[in-house]
């Protein structure tokens, strides 16, 4: 059975490993303070082009995005996201259980729009009784987005305004990031993330780590006693150092980067063989996930010999299905999928 | 410099590296239902004769903490700890943060009693008004404790009955267990705590591993639901294997017990070289931990080869210090402490 | 001005009023624990033939809300409601701020039906990975909605059934409940609710005290401890008896049913003579609050002798405007607001 | 039976009563933005002269405070309070379920001071791994305290330093101030309140009110939003005017200081009587509420013609107990009690 669930079916890309074994016996001071976290955090500095920024190194993306916000919000306030983003529906309330709304748009694709932030504020803030409703206060987007979707410079730019325009922090959750920044097409770089967030994350789990993310904060409201919080919600780690030689592992080299491009290279491919035999896709995804739309006689055909995850039902006679790839995927496994869809 | 400050400066026993190393490219399911976290769960449950007990691999102690009590309580409930407790003083209020109130009552050695745990419900059940008061529903103790010091059995079999009294749960942090079992004169078996506690964590990131707890719940009220409110708190990791993994090591073949012993033997002797000299101890313990009162000039004296860490301020001339061992000491360096503690 | 705005313009009912003063010398001990309050929970139990069901005098609806919800729940659970529920929109996150998340489902008339609870909770349940999801444990309703509707004794008990089949509780938002006891069609007896509910608050503050609502609790899971929340929440009033006193007005002599039958008498006499124009409704309300469509021009001639809440814009050259009666509604008004109507 | 147990046995001074009804027919928008609500807003602002401050009308002391402190504190800042304190003790919890720790210092009379704050704090900041703990924030304590014991203006300003030293929030629970500010040696005033403090309340229920306190927040950074977080603990009542009308009759005419001058004096004659035969007390109250020792005897003695609180047991022959006065004791009540002490 060849595998295209997800992109954290293995463990670590096998130079984190080196890494993890070459430095095992040193010893190092607990919680996120040696050498290598020190490093790590210069080198993500680097790579959004961020020399203010905090860094906090963390273990994974419900962490991550539970943590930010609530540090982010007073107790009134909420996070606006996509009723698809991940932090509305997959995070079990995570965000509610630190007292805080999310607050949801309608989306299709995954992404939101400054228009719309713009009218939701627009709304709120008219009201008379507006300290009934929740207030507006964070904007949550991820890229990509969990449907593959990316969004382009100028949505990000427009997002930044409207939130600049009515006092909103501006938040990415960026699980799958290296896949974003190899999209196809894709005009948005990590500098750029850099420059327009209040705070985002480059996640390592489902790039190439065993597991962890780094949390960029630029906004120094944000950057104010985040290690308390980071503390408070369990997610400083003891052994901290295991997280800043991962991250060292991802950015002293340009592996990061490499691993997106390999991954999306090969969804593409994959995606082609899709379209070359006329079927269509729920989402329009240049990244590392792909969504094609397919009959349930050839979702039945491929899962002889593939595993791959089942989305949604599309109709009658059809559904949305999955297709991921990851660091680790090997081409010789994509040119038998492709042979397997050439056939149906 | 030769470093006795905590028990988790390095990375991970060899046995786990090799381990993550040789099951690194298999491919398997996440969150924590692949086969090795199977495996590990009925490792678990045989370490502590405990068939029926539920078990979470979990990242590490404070989310263990905070998780199970948010589980555990209605609102208006309290945990019931120690006024030096993990939870009471070193989480940056985890638990206030799941809306619970740390009820404390005093302790010099780490220990609460279960006459303490008895008067304490006495005083609250018996008010007319006691619906103005937090209510006592756990209680929270670690084995060993933050001092280095170990409940007898006599001691947990009076906890727990105290418990059933009242109607409390009877929740032990076992973050330096493995330490605990390995203690001078110890009589509480892990089988012992699989039948006494309501639940209770047996801690891998200072015994070993490169983090990770693992959770045992026997109380069916405790286990309904659990994964929700892990996933909630951003506690079910990704990769979840790389915690069963891990506790597939520490427990196929004695490692986790093997590491206990070898700590504990060599702080044993830390403290008799102490002992010797006639410097006295602020605890008494039988553990991986020794906290010797020594003079200024004494420490001075040792921190120009060792590190260890300040505790407290003892007196005008003097402070408690702590010397931790851990998997990674090395009996040559203790040897070598030894010595330095023989010249004073 | 006269005023259709809300149904909380005045003080109180002057059978209140004079009680209050009446008893106001009392000396009683605080909390809600003297013999009105004793015997205003006696009749509420007679009002909706509940006599196990535990009765907590409140001071307010978002009290009553929170508090409730937050006693039921477990920190992975939401309520559901509709999309346009006043827990949902018009508490500025209370739920959230305990923790839970309000999961909606679509409405155009504020009511929700057993088979969207039906498929929500199938939906979950199903779900491999539901742990990453909010659970479902409670349905929240009003009787009335905010928009004036009423719910039927088969779709209560259809919504009964539905909560029996996946383990929720059902909870009735009665803010306006006398409103729906005396409107027009209606079958659903306060005993009725009495039976089908695991906990209503038949509310005071709309119809006809100064403020004051009754919890009434029927399962005994959420009668458990309530006043410690209660108190947490801090909804247990020092007067305790001021509730007491208002509650023994409304239920003694039928107060409370004769404010409900003569405001929506009133109400439909206002509906009719827009009927009678050829003016349509946004909702179909038998109850005190109505909501017809105006052309902008109509509202503003309305608007230079009466006020009344604007409610929505419905299209360019129209809007939904609301207006309410109550106790303290005269129907010589009402006759002056038809003569306006009529000459519209 | 006479009644000396607390301070709010009855319903509300007969001035606030007459006004209640005076204006009941009137018709006011919700919610506390009617014309007796600014009226009686501007009177606090006088009354305190803090012609700056935000004043928002409440209904009970517990949400005075949860909301409060829920407005100062990021998720990682905790209350600091003497052992006794209101929200230490008798609360249910209350501060924690916001999410919040309370942080206890010693007292023996309910006050905390200057010197233990700064204590606290050079600790708490001078740590290395402080995020390990709960930062201290906001001081709170009441003016008198829950023992009667009254903080004199030297210590308020000294508090304050030390609130200013570490960027700490003042806050005062006034819930009995009216007591304070008649009491004997008296040299804080609510001016000195209104200078000192960064918010405090001033106490309706427990001064002749039915129920209300006057919440007067003079930091800009507590002002902000307030009444979200007010609306969203379920304290923004909907007959709002309720509360402008009874702060108008307390200080529109000094009723509210001669409320307290009133009790005070009674109280004191109390004392007096005590003291003369020979009896000593608990505390050294020089307001409302009297804590004498008595013997198991005197105290049996005097439960046969009064109703008053036991506090606590002294020793095995005698126990603390309270006598309270309030606006509606009467003079001749006390004459009684006089006498009934002079014949133990």
């Amino acid at each position: 059975m060849l595998r295209f669930e997800c992109d954290y079916a293995e463990g670590a890309h096998p130079q984190i490993m080196e890494r993890l074994m070459a430095t095992n016996f040193e010893q190092t001071p607990g919680y996120g303070v040696d050498t290598h976290c020190e490093h790590a955090r210069a080198l993500v500095r680097d790579f959004c082009a961020a020399p203010d920024a905090q860094v906090h190194l963390m273990v994974g993306g419900t962490p991550c995005n539970l943590t930010l916000i609530a540090a982010a919000l007073r107790p009134h306030q909420g996070a606006l996201a996509a009723q698809t983003g991940h932090i509305a529906v997959h995070e079990s309330g995570a965000i509610e259980a630190t007292g805080h709304k999310v607050l949801t748009v309608p989306s299709d694709d995954g992404k939101i729009t400054a228009a719309q932030v713009d009218a939701y504020c627009a709304d709120h803030f008219a009201q008379g009784n507006r300290e009934h409703t929740v207030q507006p206060k964070l904007v949550y987007i991820s890229q990509p987005t969990e449907n593959g979707t990316v969004y382009k410079k100028d949505e990000l730019v427009a997002l930044r305004a409207a939130c600049d325009k009515w006092g909103l922090f501006l938040y990415v959750d960026g699980a799958r990031l290296s896949y974003a920044l190899a999209s196809e097409g894709n005009d948005v770089t990590a500098a750029d993330l850099g420059a327009l967030c209040d705070a985002f994350y480059i996640g390592g789990t489902k790039v190439g780590a065993l597991f962890g993310e780094a949390m960029v904060i630029n906004h120094p409201a944000l950057q104010e006693d985040f290690r308390y919080i980071l503390k408070q919600h369990g997610g400083m780690l003891a052994k901290g150092r295991l997280l800043g030689v991962q991250f060292e592992t991802l950015l002293e080299n340009g592996l990061y980067t490499d691993i997106g491009v390999h991954a999306v290279g090969l969804a593409l491919r994959i995606r082609d063989a899709f379209a070359v035999k006329g079927y269509t896709f729920r989402y329009a995804s240049p990244t590392n996930q792909q969504f094609p739309i397919l009959p349930y006689a050839a979702i039945e055909k491929l899962k002889e010999q593939f595993s791959f995850e089942f989305w949604e039902k599309y109709d009658e006679t059809s559904a949305v299905v999955r297709f991921c790839t990851s660091w680790a995927t090997k081409s010789e496994d994509v040119d038998k999928l492709i042979t397997a869809i050439e056939n149906l």
